[in-house]
């Protein structure tokens, strides 16, 4: 849970200042509501009774038969409980934090214009339906998984899904205001707080470890021991590189030594190990999380040609390194190539297709995105009356203040 | 001890400007002060030789004599140490961080205008014996847990403690200057930075997860595991729907969404919780954790209405959801709602008489609270001589700004 | 690796503001290279074929043949595995975070005017060569830990090498422009964000739990875990100590109570206990902890009167608490003094003339400081484009400003 406050740090600081409340709000609200509806309808969805497609629609859970036995004293459960491997309870905590990272993406990609409440309903039907469908397929034991497609702890499954679902987002959401002028040129929108940024690249590495790490659901003997070990390495040195790459080719792609391509190369370096950090060796480990910075610092590039707009860069970071990561795990340790393609394109199809129509149907009722006058005074004091940093003298943007003076 | 840092940024973020680096002292001092204080007096008053009441007034201690046997080799001791179920120094760690929990919660409340060094004194007092006695009574096998009272994690002894001797230091120091205008209306004081306040949530959050999941002592077997499975559910389940009652709450009672309420809420849920995540099944922890989000939202505007001036809204959020939890348990779980009410009287009568006599001879003595020119040009300017962001120019508040100038 | 984020907060917020980016660019920076350094050099250098004093000179390694085999499936390697205590890649990550910690003690004497590729070039030799020799005399089984040194977790191997790194660069730099003025003042630089510095400093005490018990290498038996009870109670007391002890001195020494001598005394106490918090009583903890945090707030006033400037204070609390701590140990607990001072001084030695030859180096080639001018205007706006908090509006160093205008 400890990537949520990642991401709000990261996505706090990065906003420009009039919108930095709001996004603090969006994160604690998504990561509430990503609880509660993937304990609600998410889990059961996912993992009880999957055939092929998807689980079954049934309200709320808990722990098995064996395990309430086992706590009322019946020790010859014990047995039982361990061969399961691990807590039924314990991986729903874990599965939920995996759910809540795919919100935090597109509440990244789509911050500064995207309305509260219309990406609240977004998250409930993300976290509730189709992040859910996407695991059955896989963590669930569906057909991805049993045609053989691999994806260790969630390139595809985690970083696509919710890569895909921005990108959806931010088509139909469309870019902030004056963003990308007539003229061609991008309009800087400077971020509110870097050192918060860099705080929560950190704070992701960090969890990281835990989402790599723990993905080694059961770590019970001393061969898991040493996998964990050779995971969090992989995982430190993939992130490692992906920095130094990223920082290395800013110069030529963006025009100067970057910090942000930085903080997202370590960011695309993390997900791009996370298909198989316990498969690769150390050495692919960084060749991969290199790649990774690169394709991500092209991918921001790419964005803007296009004239996407993503607030914090998380469809490169996320999407473009998790496909990269989905591939390259096929390439080091010799997987089936063609499975890994279905995989990236039936999950990429599934959550872009589902994404974009949910985002419509929000549109055309509550609307998807704040008016231009919310936007221009910000959504913290337009839409939650709170501003972030309210005892700060803050240098306005000027395209606003002209705007709003004509307006009166 | 992570708890004390989310409790730093919470409170650096709520307090205005001109306070923000007075807290953090504060925060780290109590932090030290409890450290100390707890290992020279505070855990020997708890848990040694505890009869009914009070355990003994002996200096300092440490590891038992088996550990001490063990550790020098002698193999025959590992079954008698595993015996006791846990080492006796990683207890007291763990009760270290419970006891600066308490202090911590009183600095949110007293925040902006109680006096440094009669803090640091209170805290003294608190962690040496107030909360050593309440923990006597309960952890220690003293009257209150041979009774039944049931308090798994501490609603009651620690939040429900912390929340009373908030609220008699609230009583004694009074509000912040012109906070309770004459016209009954309430001056805002804008919080310094939201976004700090809301990664201290999410610190306090994680936090939790250690509190309750590590009071399930012992964690050494099958059944253990699965225990604690449960209970991080459970503290996760709870605080999601205190966050999500709160906002929805908040529009009726204090008048807009309000993203302090949510963290409120959040914390509510889990204080709420901590009597008994391991008994409650999950829809229970469900409802406990959104009726604490209520509770909490509804506290605020009572203290409002009150008078009584708590600026991180730290009485209704550890006290009203205290008190909340501990009856909740006992109502979901079937305990005995007598012997629940009994602890929740007892332990509030002895902590509020015991504190509020203490801050009134503090007054008397030292003075609790800075003088109305300390209060103006800000506790970090006229009591340390750091502001927290000295570059950054300030919008001043106009009441003190006027008066700064009359006195001139 | 939780470590450098508090590494990077603390420093962020103690530079001026005009120079807080670069100083989390820095950091990813740093950390990102020591781990890619340390793995294709250092850790062989350190661990691999030491006879006394350096290992050998092979790129990269890899899990132990034994693990492999385990991996693969053949139990029979399990009690093999088990009998080296750890696994190989694990001791690799917990020593690339205490290669990177030795870095970010650099980083933070050096900040505000040492260029940014010019640390890095540093930084990439101290990790790959300086740090690891001195690893392979100690904990690599070289000619120091044959002779008796003792340094648990590094109060002389980690901090004292970062420290004696430290001290040469801030020699061969020099002090930032004007910081020492001509009639023997000291200028003041305000911090940027006093709540960032007071975050970055929990972090790194909490980080310092898993320093000093994760260096009780093996977690398996139940001494083991009685052991680490004792480690993190030491660890804690001694931090205690050094915050209450340096405040208290603060007043005589620097002339005000003082927040920074406060949580520069809490890392001083860490540093201090460090070398052991294994071997020593409790109490012994304190006294040490405490004359850990006097001794700092002295040698940062010592460090004013020599005209050496140290931007976070780091040489006072790690190389003098950290030559403080591993004499303190040998004191309490009945080591061999004379040992101690061999190791203490043949480290500085070593550390303080290689890296003061490699700044020189830096220096005659590259240049190891940015020009008058960049540092006038800090090196977010001329190094890296861009600013921390670019909307907030901040007031500028008058000089600086005279300076620019004059220069036009």
């Amino acid at each position: 849970m400890w990537m949520c406050a990642g991401f709000t740090m990261l996505e706090s600081g990065s906003v420009r200042t009039k919108n930095a409340s709001v996004i603090c709000l969006k994160n604690i609200g998504l990561y509430a509501i990503a609880g509660l509806a993937y304990y609600a309808i998410g889990y059961n969805l996912m993992y009880v009774d999957v055939e092929s497609w998807i689980g079954s629609f049934t309200f709320s859970y808990g722990p098995s038969a064996q395990e309430i036995a086992l706590l009322r004293g019946d020790a010859s459960m014990e047995k039982t409980v361990v061969e399961n491997g691990y807590a039924v309870m314990s991986d729903w905590f874990f599965q939920m934090v995996f759910v809540a990272t795919t919100a935090s993406i597109v509440s990244g990609t789509l911050a500064e214009r995207v309305k509260l409440w219309s990406f609240f309903l977004f998250t409930l039907f993300l976290t509730a339906f189709i992040y859910p469908v996407i695991g059955a397929w896989t963590w669930g034991d569906g057909w991805l998984n049993q045609m053989g497609f691999q994806d260790f702890a969630g390139s595809t499954i985690v970083h696509s899904t919710g890569g895909w679902a921005a990108l959806a987002g931010a088509l139909v959401v469309g870019p902030r205001l004056r963003k990308f002028r007539a003229d061609g040129t991008v309009k800087p929108t400077p971020p509110s707080n870097v050192p918060a940024v860099t705080l929560g690249v950190f704070i992701l590495w960090l969890g990281w470890f835990g989402f790599n790490g723990g993905s080694q659901l059961a770590l019970s003997g001393v061969a898991d021991a040493v996998a964990v070990s050779i995971i969090l390495v992989n995982t430190n040195l993939a992130a490692a590189a992906g920095v130094m790459a990223a920082i290395s080719v800013s110069r030529p792609i963006l025009g100067r030594y970057d910090l942000f391509a930085g903080l997202n190369g370590a960011i695309a370096g993390l997900v791009s190990i996370t298909a198989g950090p316990d498969i690769v060796e150390h050495h692919w480990a960084i060749i991969i999380g290199a790649a990774g910075g690169v394709l991500c610092t092209a991918g921001i590039r790419l964005l803007e040609v296009l004239k996407i707009d993503d607030v914090v860069g998380a469809i490169p970071a996320h999407l473009v390194a998790g496909i990269w990561g989905t591939l390259a795990v096929c390439i080091a340790a010799g997987g089936n190539v063609g499975d890994q393609l279905t995989g990236i394109l039936a999950v990429g199809a599934f959550v872009f297709v589902t994404s974009w129509v949910l985002w419509l149907i929000i549109d055309a009722t509550i609307k998807a995105r704040v008016s231009p006058h919310v936007e221009e005074l910000g959504q913290d004091v337009a839409e939650l009356g709170i501003e972030a940093y309210p005892e700060f003298l803050v240098i306005p943007d000027p395209d606003d203040v002209n705007d709003l003076k004509l307006k009166k």
